[in-house]
């Protein structure tokens, strides 16, 4: 941690986490499962930072959840080993990586393919190891997992019946959800979800398989899903750092992330910002500028972003806050992050697994 | 450069460049110039990487144009002095910095604003550095830029008066026009804004004032201002590794730049790839799978692409190549790319400026 100081010492464009936010957000989450049976696994795909990760495991919640194995790598590296990768990691080069990984810290994979899960038991016992597995269901979103029913169950004999695995439970993942502007709808949509999901977890159970774990859920839908009869575990990420979009759905968070950007250029009504799509993800849309509720983001080229106001106080150099559309996408585009509690600098934490995907 | 051996030996995803390709896209470019006092100097925005910059410099110029600061380091750093950064530096951090770079290479930057023409030739003073100038005219963009005419030379001359500043002449970007998909509607409309250039050098040339340098162009646009009278310069940057979008209004220009992404899950109708938009972007639209036409992709998550086929002849980790819609921003996303000549990996080079925006 370099010696504090504040954001205005630092130059321009800087991603800002506000962590008097994240504490607001991390409270309010944790402390709906507090007195229940319900884990909440925070999603370090929002992350990316082993940091902020060491800083929720002080304040919350130390067990994690990731998309791609190098996230978890960056985790157990950081000292925080209860890991869950819900993504298939297949081949010969990653089902090594994630063996070794399983024997120093208590991994759990998703798994939807027969050959895929003999791979890995192969893999599990050639490095002595054993990998806590979950089959992934299909709950609507058409994307990754096995059908509800039999072939979940027939999956999860498998995994029982090798060497090397230790058939956990369940996943089932609403992401088609998380965005349904209409809350009502999104809850229907997300109980009808989840009722394949728990009508799996009947079927398994009743052919004497015991399923521990039965998790989903993103920001969208954690109170949803969290709230389920049946469900043992949630997995939001979003929640922590929040965007603008995000925030339209879930005002119960507020947004801890910005970007820190210097005005470079100004003309009759609009004025010109030193970071643009390459540091803002505009990929869930157009990011606000934060306190400045009429100007109106035109347009983001790559390294700048074009704001149109008719009350141009600014002068070039000042600086604004940008909140992003898309927080997990955002942290994505950087190396670095600079955590701040009242404008002072806490730390500048690395970004580790930002631009990696293996 | 690590032991050569082939992209299968590489787990997925991996960015790749088929160095074969970039080859005719360069001799393309530069060949086009050969016999005319027209420089072609590549954009590094679109690179962000060193090593890839070194080959260029090798096969065809080793003039280079940025975006940022931080890409004119990472140049610098790597021996490529002759550098132009198209952009507005402002604040005292980053005209130090400026001006420290300015005494090992040769800088060109751009200015539109008076007082940062003043704080800019203090600090190339306080350095003992000189900085080369160019005015940036708005030529129809409406971001950053001087409007055409008297505004221009007035800020020409005030650059002229001030130590530690050398005038070289004028900037004007169609950046509004690169992707106009009719090509005589881009070139006319190109026409148009490169007439308002020419009109401001004239103008200042008259008032006895040297312009050595009048520079613009991308991709899109290449030839039509290469070509165009009292143009000295272009800048083009994304022929070089190419995308399907530029593909479409430029076919001259082959597509480099593919990431190698494995087959991660499979249902009737569809299979999943292990990489999304964090690895592919999608600011400019949908990516294409090579050598699979009939393939199509449905859409992209963080971290997957599901693929809608009705001749799913692939396996779970399985192979194919993703042509990006957008290479700039692609690059961008990644820390590495893998360069390659029929499929015999050359090179593993870090992309330095990737993630970084200061």
């Amino acid at each position: 941690m370099p010696t504090p100081r504040t954001l205005a010492d630092l130059d321009a464009p800087q991603l800002v986490i506000d962590l008097d936010v994240v504490d607001a957000n991390l409270q309010r989450m944790f402390g709906a499962f507090q007195n229940r049976e319900v884990d909440v696994r925070v999603h370090f795909k929002s992350l990316k930072c082993a940091g902020l990760a060491r800083y929720i495991a002080c304040h919350g919640g130390d067990k994690f959840l990731c998309a791609k194995l190098n996230e978890a790598e960056v985790l157990a590296d950081a000292g925080l080993t209860d890991i869950f990768i819900a993504n298939q990691i297949v081949g010969p080069i990653k089902l090594r990586r994630l063996a070794e990984l399983a024997r120093r810290a208590d991994v759990r994979v998703c798994v939807d393919d027969a050959d895929n899960v003999r791979e890995m038991s192969r893999a599990a016992t050639e490095a002595g190891a054993t990998i806590g597995v979950l089959v992934e269901v299909n709950i609507g979103m058409n994307r990754c997992g096995v059908e509800p029913g039999e072939p979940a169950l027939e999956l999860a004999r498998l995994v029982r019946s090798l060497p090397g695995l230790r058939f956990d439970g369940l996943q089932g993942y609403d992401g088609h959800l998380q965005l349904v502007a209409d809350a009502d709808e999104r809850k229907r949509k997300c109980h009808q979800s989840l009722e394949k999901l728990i009508a799996t977890r009947r079927l398994i159970e009743k052919a004497g398989i015991p399923v521990k774990v039965v998790t989903g859920a993103g920001t969208g839908t954690w109170e949803f899903v969290g709230f389920y009869d049946g469900i043992t575990e949630i997995q939001p990420g979003s929640f922590v750092l929040m965007d603008s979009i995000y925030h339209q759905v879930r005002p119960e968070f507020a947004c801890a992330l910005s970007i820190m950007a210097a005005v470079i250029s100004k003309a009759p009504g609009r004025y010109v910002l030193d970071a643009g799509s390459k540091a803002i993800s505009k990929d869930f849309g157009s990011p606000a500028i934060l306190g400045r509720p009429h100007d109106k983001v035109a347009r983001l080229a790559e390294e700048h972003t074009v704001v149109e106001s008719d009350r141009i106080d600014l002068r070039i150099g000042d600086r604004v806050r940008v909140i992003p559309a898309h927080c997990c996408a955002t942290m994505n585009l950087h190396r670095n992050c600079v955590a701040v509690r009242q404008e002072q600098v806490e730390a500048i934490w690395p970004i580790e697994a930002s631009g990696r995907y293996d």
